[in-house]
């Protein structure tokens, strides 16, 4: 190792990993957030990105978190918990389909189009317009740009974000051509602990903040009212609680909270504590500027 | 139309819709609820499905209304309260994946793998033992096992359910080749208004049973609160709460909610008269004996 990796706030490469591959909508969410110049690092999994970022192999993690119409992710909300990785970040990436081809195959000549099956699914109004196209079901939405393009393609178009046109050189022949525009997928930004540290949560005049945990509780009738009422009582107002069965523990449950406030507000503070004295358990998963 | 079919009871058919692929995990569900006999009806889309019922042309659904890795499947709620079709039933099924191949294809000759990408992540301790064999990416894990079949290829299995396998006339190489065993989908069973007229709520000496509801409330601090102490002021345990902006409409929200008990009994009445001087809707989406 050479003196001059010797600092670890220097050694970590200033990438960012995600899920997909690139083009993915987790790549439109980071850069939303860090700008269209970000270096980014596709995992496989969601484990892995978890993994290179505790590991200091990145500088931050993007994750989806929740989806409009596909619920919470799970897996995510337990890799939170298990990682402690704190989020400092949100936001939300409407899930917009564009139809994408090679360069040179206009749209006259399109006669097949690949994508995932959900996003195929998610632009019946475009296929029933244009019967002349056949619907190919594909592993990935910015796989298939992917594929189309390194296939050489002639007669044959993807469904996938702009980022993945930009990405593999490809022409956005249509844009926006999903039946329901109401499907949005909220984001993560996680940092490691070091890096939340050195730049701490600071009260903003205007700016409003998201504090988001997890407790578990005994499944005695009314546990979640009592849990709740540590924020009612401080008119704290909650902006999302999900219940979720603990597998292998019957009867016990784990809750998703998040509530607007700071989490160094007297009033935040109290209400965190009065919780520890209800909750089996429990775990502030991050304090950070509520998105747009 | 012949004076046969004239009672309505008699028209409908005793198939039961479900989204997918014939050997889908819904299947699964749907032999486990109604035995393994059952005439299924496979349905390319969730809002097809609640149609083909509501229009009479099956006797009965099954549709997955939350998954332990991926959450609640925000589409299916959104389709109980438009369609008002009541559930019935509920049951769990584990995601057990397996290898499959066509007859006579041991497994010393699998060379690929065909499978949904997400079964494939699934399945990563398989495949670190079994470096010999090649991972595949498609879009249905049933649908992997039609494609191997129908393509008659002697170098490869897809990874699936077992009702997969009896479906397509293939053989199981491998049982339960996940890595994560607490990989759960819950299903209901939804049946027409009229069925659910001629089969009421009955109370079972031992039987627990839960109800499902909908509700909206205001975004004012304690709302949530508010509802729930209708609950807990009569003892009645919650088995599921959940939060969900509505989209178009900043500030309120939707909440799934379960609670263990009869919509017939006392307790449970008061408790939905009380809810409903508190929230701006609410809608029962059923009451059904609790799965095991």
């Amino acid at each position: 190792m050479s003196k001059k990796s010797a600092s670890p706030a220097k050694k970590i490469p200033a990438v960012f990993a995600f899920q997909g591959e690139r083009g993915a909508f987790s790549e439109e969410a980071c850069r939303k957030l860090l700008g269209p110049a970000v270096a980014v690092m596709p995992c496989v999994r969601f484990e892995e990105l978890f993994q290179n970022l505790k590991a200091g192999r990145a500088a931050g993690a993007i994750v989806p978190i929740e989806n409009t119409l596909a619920g919470s992710v799970h897996e995510n909300y337990d890799h939170l918990v298990n990682f402690e990785l704190p989020i400092v970040a949100e936001t939300s990436v409407r899930i917009v389909h564009n139809l994408i081809a090679p360069q040179g195959v206009p749209f006259s000549r399109v006669r097949r189009v690949f994508s995932h099956p959900v996003a195929l699914n998610q632009c019946l109004d475009f296929f029933a317009d244009n019967p002349q196209i056949e619907r190919i079901p594909f592993y990935d939405t910015a796989g298939s740009v992917k594929m189309v393009i390194g296939e050489g393609l002639t007669d044959a178009a993807a469904i996938a974000s702009a980022v993945a046109a930009e990405i593999y050189g490809a022409r956005i022949l249509r844009r926006s051509i999903e039946s329901d525009r109401q499907n949005f997928t909220r984001f993560f930004l996680l940092r490691t602990p070091a890096f939340a540290r050195r730049h701490p949560v600071r009260p903003a005049s205007h700016a409003a903040w998201k504090t988001s945990l997890v407790f578990t509780t005994k499944n005695v009738p009314g546990a979640l009212f009592r849990a709740l009422s540590v924020f009612a009582l401080r008119d704290l107002s909650l902006t999302k609680i999900e219940s979720r069965p603990l597998r292998g523990k019957p009867w016990e449950y784990l809750f998703y909270l998040d509530f607007l406030g700071r989490v160094d507000s007297p009033n935040a503070r109290n209400a965190l504590n009065h919780l520890r004295e209800i909750a089996d358990f429990m775990r502030v998963l991050g304090c950070y500027p509520k998105g747009a």
